[in-house]
Formats: C-alpha cells, structure tokens, sequence
C-alpha cells in the first residue's frame, strides 16, 4: 500500500468541515455567567452616549448594536460559552484601537478583544456585557521581504490568507493550524499559537520579530521591528504574546517565514502500540533528522469516530494507534531516500504494522483533513469535554485510560490525539449530555493527574475563561503573584478581558 | 583548493586565543565612573557588619574582599570598563541569591550580577561600589531528557561544558559564541545571546523551555518547566531573557537542545563584493535549505588583520570579502552533495572566486578559529571602538565604508564581519588612542544612520553600561516608558545592576 507521487503540496483550507459541525446545531448555549455562575466585575454599563462617541470615531457602519448581528460575537466557536455583549466595535486603524480604549479605561467600560473567534477556552468572547473590539477590518499586508522572509502585517490578518500570500513569495508562514481559514495573526499571536509546525518552525516567541500593541489606557507601544536580532532593552512584545488580551491589543505583527520547501512528503501509519508510537518517534528524529517537519498521532478512537461523523476517507485499515509523519526539504530526491530507508527499516522492525506515503497534494490534503477534522468531528452529538496538555513524551498517553477506566459507561467516547514531537496531546471526553456530576469526575483529576506527571495544563490552548481556577497546577503562587503585578501595571482599572486568564482572588 | 574530508566536527574552546589578548595588556583601566562622567546613585556603602552578613549565609572563603582578588571582578573583557566593588559574593544555591537580595534590597545596597564577564558593553562589571554577585558556584547539572532534549541546569554552567556534556547524549546546545569557553548560561540567557548557530536553531526567547529567577526582594520565581508547550499564563521568563540582571538574576535554566548534526561541512570563500556575498547567501539559502547552519562574512581588512596580529593561518588567498557556509545535517552523503551542487554551480556564476571545503574536525577548527578571533585580534594595539548592529540585509555594509570615509586618518582600521542570516554585522574600528574627538566623530552618527536604515543599534550585546544614552535609536518613548514601569516594579529600589540599560531621566 506504500507508494509517493512527485508534486510540492499546497495546503487549503480545512476549516470547512469545521464550520458545518458549528452550524449543526443552532439551539443558544447557555450564558457563560449563570453556566459558570460568575459575578459581574464593577464595570460601567454601555450608555447610549457611549455608543455615540464609538460612532464618532467609526461611523455607523462599524458599530454593531443590532442583536441579531452581535450574536455570533458572543459565541464561541465550540459553542460552550456565551456572552452578553451589545456592542461589537470594528476598527480600522490602529489610532481608532487606541482611542476606543483611552475612552473606555476612562470611563471603565469593559472590553472584550476579538480575533476570528477560534479559541478553545472561551477567552475571545464577552462573559458579561464587554464591548467587543474585533480586529477582522486590520487585514491588510503592510510589507515582505523576501531575502530575510520577514513579514509585516495588521493583526486581522487571517493565517491562511497570510501563508498563501508568502507562498507567491518562495515562504511559508512558521505556523499552522487546522483553524487557519479563520483565525487570525493577532489571535495567534495574543494566544501563543502553537500547531501543527511547531515542531519544525518553532514557537511564536521565536519567529514573531515584533509587533505593535495597544495597552488599556490607549498607548500604542511600538516593537514594530523587523529584525531577527535586536538587543536593545526589555524583549516588551514577549508581554503581548500568549497574555491573550490581558494586557493590551496586539495591532500589528512582524514575523519570520522559512523558506517554502521545494519537496513534501506525508506519511500516514498503522500502528500496534503507544510504546511503539514512541519508538518510531525517536527512529523518525534520528532518520529524518532537519526534514522532520510533523509527527502527530492519535488513537483508534479518535481516527474511527472522524472517519464515522464526518463521512471521511481512512487511507489504511484499522489499528490501535496511528502516527502520521510529514518531511519539509529542499531537495526531493534526498528526501524520499531518507523517508524510504526509515520506511523500510521500521516496516521490517514492525514498529510500522502498515501505511501509505504520498507526495501528491491532493493525497496529502485527504490524509490531513483526517487529521485537523478530529477536533470537529467530536462535537457531532452529546457534550464534548476538551483538555489540551503538555506531558513528558514518556508519560503522554497515561492520562487516556485513566480517564476512561474512572468515568466507565458515563462517558461514551473517551480519545487522544496531538503533537507528539512537542508533548502535546488533545483529549476528548464526550458524554450524551453536560453534567455537574461527570464534571466532578474530571476536574479536577485530569489536571491534579497532569501536574503529577509534570505537565502543563493547557498546551497550546490558553488559560481563557474556563482554566484560571485550574492555572495553579502549572503556576506556583511566586509566578502567580507576578502576573498580577504585571495585570496591575498594564491594565489598573482591569477593563481588558475580564474575567479571563487570572484566578479571581477571595 | 576545493577538498572535502569526512569526520563529523568538535568544537573546541576558541576563547584561549581571547584570553591571550586579554592580559597582554595589564595597564589597569580607568575607573568607569570617571570615564564616562557618572554620578554615583543614592545607594548605602557596603559597611562591616554587611560582609559579616554575607559571611554568616556563604562563609568566609565565598565572600571575597580582598582588593586583589577583588579586582578581576571589576574590569569587562575588554578592558574599558572598571568598577570599584570592594565585595565579591559567590552562592551556591538560589536560596542563598534570595537571602542575598532580599538583605541587599532592605539595605539599599546596590549589586551587579555576574556570569562568566564576558559581556561587551560593560554590563558585567560594576559601576561604583555594587556589591558583585558572580553565579560561578551555581554549575550543576539537573537533569537532561534525551527524548525531549530538555537540559536543565544552573545558571552558572559554562557553555561549553554544558555542550561537551549533551553531545555525549547525542545532542547540542542551540547556541554557540566565540566567548564559550568562559560565559554561562546564566548570563546567555540575561543577556539573550545570539552567536554562531541562530540562523538554524533560532534564538533564546524559542530554545529556553523554562527558568528560574530571583527578583530584587529575594522572591523566587520558579518557572523551570521543561515542555516544549505550556499556555498556562504570562510568559514570565521572557521578562528575564535579554533584561541583563535589572529585573531579577537569573538562577536556573531549561533550555531545548537540538539532535547533534550527524554530518557537519564548512566552506570558506574569496568572493569579489558585497553584491555577491547577498547574492550567495539567497542562493545557499535555496540550494542548501534545511542543513544551512551558519553564513557568516567577513571583509578583507578583517581577516587579514587577524591573520597578522595573531599568526593565524588562512586557507586562502587575499579576496576583498570572505564568505564563511557551515552545514548540519543527518546524513553525510546528501549533504555533500547539496554542497557540491552550490559550490559547481557558484564557482561557475563566478560568485565564489576560490575556496576550501571540508569535514575534517582540525581543518574545519582552523577556519572558525580564524572567523572567532576577529573579535580579540582588533585588540592588539591601540583602542578599538566596537558596534555591534543589525541592518535590513540589502544595506548590511553600507556603514563600513560610510564610517571609512567620515574617519578618514583618524582610524587606522575600519573593519566588518558578522552573521550575514541574520542581519547583524560587527564593527570595528581602530584608533591609535581613545580621544573625545574620535568619539564625537563616530557617536551618535553610527547609531543615527543605522536608525535611518531601520536597523537595531544593539543586535546581540545588549545595552549595559554603555549604551543607555542611545537607546532612544531603537526605542520608541512608548516603550521606554513600559520598561521603565517594569524596572519599577520589579525592583522599586533600583539595586539591580543599576546604570545600565536604562537611560537617565533627566
């Protein structure tokens, strides 16, 4: 069943699928503030006053007040929170950003920072009635150079537009996500974006150069430099990454593309075992060595239940686990000899039981759509629980049974799937319906379970609105006590994102 | 002159050379505070009754006082700067930096963190009296995980053991600088070092996983988690990579190293001008992909220079610029004969004039040795101005011949040489004596033109003691105004390496 084409790949969007599950159902969450029974903080309320002067500085056009039209600014994208906001700003520029927030850190008005509304933890919508400032109107490509790859642009941007403008450019973005269709640079960049080409490209504390952001009282603070090396003072733009909107507005971003590579290859695998999981990992770092551009897996479940939900495609049978293996390189030859000697190789030693390799764009974008639908197939029916850790390599699929040996028959699908190079693993736990009762079954033993092992809590995801009350597991109280410092240094009146990221303090 | 070997390489320590040209000259230097006209800040002087403090936490054998001992502590590499500390203290453990801090903040008494002092802008050495806190002792290693490459150590661990060390498990450290022999991780980390191997394994704000620092009250903030992922909150660490020592001292470190480079070549090339070291570098850049670790340049005068001073060989003729290509790759075969393709088609585009190619460990040791000693061999003889700037890479040189031109028989040399990937070239300048003259010639004027060129005027030494007053060049008034916050409050007594890196309000 093994067998390569020769074409360079092209990804497109994969976001599709996920849109049709979102729309699947059409029924409103629940309020976020009764769900989670929050208290609302002592912000002013939007007056009519208020949304004039928004109207002042934007016009009509850009000032939703309509219900019908903010409604979808006030859900996000798993539709498990829900807003109440009645205001939605859209501004253009980055002097509008800042005086809509000197007007409302003035005034005290809440704010609610705003990407494309893909976050996985509740952190891009309103908990109350917090203006909603969305970025979507900030699209556009300031400037590229095409010798260092660095890419300067407005923080709306959406990522896969961006990817497929440095394409054109000989570049590729550092980062990919299943949500790239939608998400946005300036989201990416306040929630530290992690994805699929992490392990090759690196973090966003490594490839973004510098940004622009907006703090609560309006200043624009501009780290807009371009360059890969800039020692002069504080690294600022590090605050601004992954505070998702804590402590300001991120307006525009420099960032660092690679060289788009002339050959890829994916490969996709049956296998028996995680432990053999581990084993191809390591023979992959070893043997592929600098083409190593992915290595994902995910469990049985994950991959059957995809396959069965979403009416989509497996390449191979079925088998325990599956690993899926993909090669960026410069020189297409070099590379499939190396993917080859590793195939036959593992392919002897039975770590791969069975798999399919391709070069073919149109194959490779089947094998990854199996892949990035995973996270929407789940949301077909019942309730999904989804956690997103990071754990030592050798401890990484523990957690899996041991959830499903604690929840027994009160859930009906419990499954793993991530970026094993980075650590990182996605589980999903999904029962017919939300209860407080599977609640306490889970949380929090699965981050009690993850701190044990030394992990994080959230991986790639972001604390948001759903995680503060869990973010000790992975802070310690010193760490903890700085960040409010830094909350209280940057943010006074706490207008920005309430509600998110910080534990309330009693 | 074209040949080729086959060993993988070693490198050894090139700091002897340094250490050398270091002490030729025993002549002491002025006292920093003199020099450069500094009024001494309102901290308390150290009294007896503080050494019998530090005495009664660290001992008598770590509490140095004695003026000869003293002195190395007080004068930076390069013999500009000298402080007038009268106590060095050597902890072992973070608890004893915290007890150290927490009593030095209550006190009022000024310290200056301390690695291996081989820092270039004089921010290593005190100013004053600053009670030196040199992280020498702090050298274990914690813990290494070979499937992750997650090192973790303390932060006075010296560079190149730390890389003896992971290469003996098959790895690297993903930075490497002349200056290995001698600095720390400790002050890599606070001073956000760059180096040699950025262009391929990026910078520190993406390779450190984690660390552990010590604010100006003693609080110790423990960071130290070793994932690749974790979204858990502020990214507090990056308020400490490339800080200096003014918001906290750095203790521990978790940084991610990269699978050690199964195949490793060095190139050195006579290229005839600029134009065509650019034009090489976009050709390596496709032709070598993946495995280019290293495109470093150097001008005539720069290598001719330290061919003379130092005695060093050079493995080729004398071309107006040199072009210095490294790979890492996984396999030997592929590698070279990627190389081989560039070097055919280079040499008959008439881009490299002449060249030598090699694997063999002594041959390639030779060459960066010959790039590594630039730094010291300026020092021989009179008194060398050294810049360190990044520059968009189509206006890289164009300060050297500016500065030629302005200088005139004043400077008796006017030399460049840097990273060419990353922007950052080094500029030395040579004068029979050190004038005010000179200086008002060269400064501001270098740092208002590469301002005008959109470039960084401090790429990877960072600002310290000599550079504050020019900040202004790559800082906009925002975001000085953010890092004065930050310094406030994180260290409201300012005892942290005071007059550095911030300016004067005046």
């Amino acid at each position: 069943m093994l067998k390569r084409c020769k074409f360079i790949v092209h990804y497109v969007s994969k976001f599709n699928v996920f849109e049709q599950v979102r729309y699947a159902s059409q029924i409103l969450p629940q309020f976020s503030a009764e769900k989670y029974n929050v208290k609302r903080k002592n912000f002013s309320n939007v007056q009519a006053a208020d949304v004039s002067y928004f109207q002042s500085i934007l016009g009509n056009d850009r000032v939703l007040t309509d219900r019908d039209e903010v409604l979808p600014f006030n859900i996000d994208w798993i539709r498990n929170c829900r807003g109440q906001s009645q205001v939605v700003l859209k501004p253009k520029t980055t002097q509008e950003v800042s005086e809509i927030l000197a007007y409302c850190n003035k005034k005290r008005l809440a704010v609610c920072p705003q990407g494309g509304n893909t976050g996985l933890v509740g952190g891009s919508v309103p908990v109350y009635d917090e203006i909603v400032i969305n970025l979507m109107l900030m699209d556009k490509i300031i400037t590229l150079d095409e010798i260092s790859g660095a890419l300067v642009c407005e923080a709306g941007c959406v990522l896969e537009n961006l990817d497929n403008y440095v394409r054109g450019h000989n570049l590729i973005m550092p980062l990919d996500l299943g949500a790239k269709g939608s998400c946005q640079i300036g989201g990416n960049v306040s929630t530290n974006a992690g994805g699929l080409r992490l392990l090759r490209y690196g973090n966003l504390h490594g490839s973004v150069l510098g940004l622009e952001a907006v703090k609560a009282d309006g200043t624009v603070i501009d780290c807009l430099r371009s360059l890969k090396k800039d020692n002069t003072g504080y690294h600022l733009k590090h605050l601004f990454i992954g505070s998702e909107g804590t402590l300001g507005i991120v307006t525009k971003v420099a960032i660092h593309c690679p060289v788009l590579p002339k050959a890829a290859t994916l490969g996709f695998f049956g296998i028996k075992n995680f432990e053999n999981i581990l084993e191809l990992y390591k023979s992959a770092k070893s043997s592929l060595g600098e083409i190593l551009s992915a290595f994902e897996m995910a469990d049985n479940l994950a991959i059957t239940q995809t396959v069965k939900n979403l009416n989509l495609p497996n390449p191979i049978s079925d088998y325990p686990f599956y690993a899926l293996v993909e090669t960026h390189g410069s020189n297409e030859v070099h590379d499939g000899e190396k993917l080859s000697n590793f195939l036959n190789k593992e392919m002897e030693s039975g770590l791969i039981m069975d798999g399919t390799v391709t070069s073919d764009p149109a194959k490779m974008q089947t094998i990854w759509n199996l892949r990035e639908s995973i996270a929407a197939s789940s949301l077909v029916g019942g309730y999904v629980f989804k956690y997103d850790v990071s754990i030592p390599q050798k401890h990484y699929y523990d957690i899996v049974p041991m959830l499903k040996q604690r929840l027994g028959d009160k859930a009906s699908a419990v499954f793993g799937y991530g970026h094993i190079g980075d650590g990182n693993i996605h589980i999903n736990i999904s029962v017919p319906q939300y209860t407080k009762e599977v609640v306490s079954l889970i949380e929090p033993f699965i981050f009690e379970e993850v701190s044990k092992l030394k992990g994080s809590i959230s991986a790639e995801h972001g604390i948001g609105f759903r995680k503060p009350q869990f973010i000790h597991y992975s802070k310690e109280p010193s760490a903890l006590g700085l960040m409010r410092d830094l909350k209280q240094l940057m943010d006074p009146n706490g207008i920005l994102n309430p509600y998110k990221v910080l534990p309330e303090t009693n």
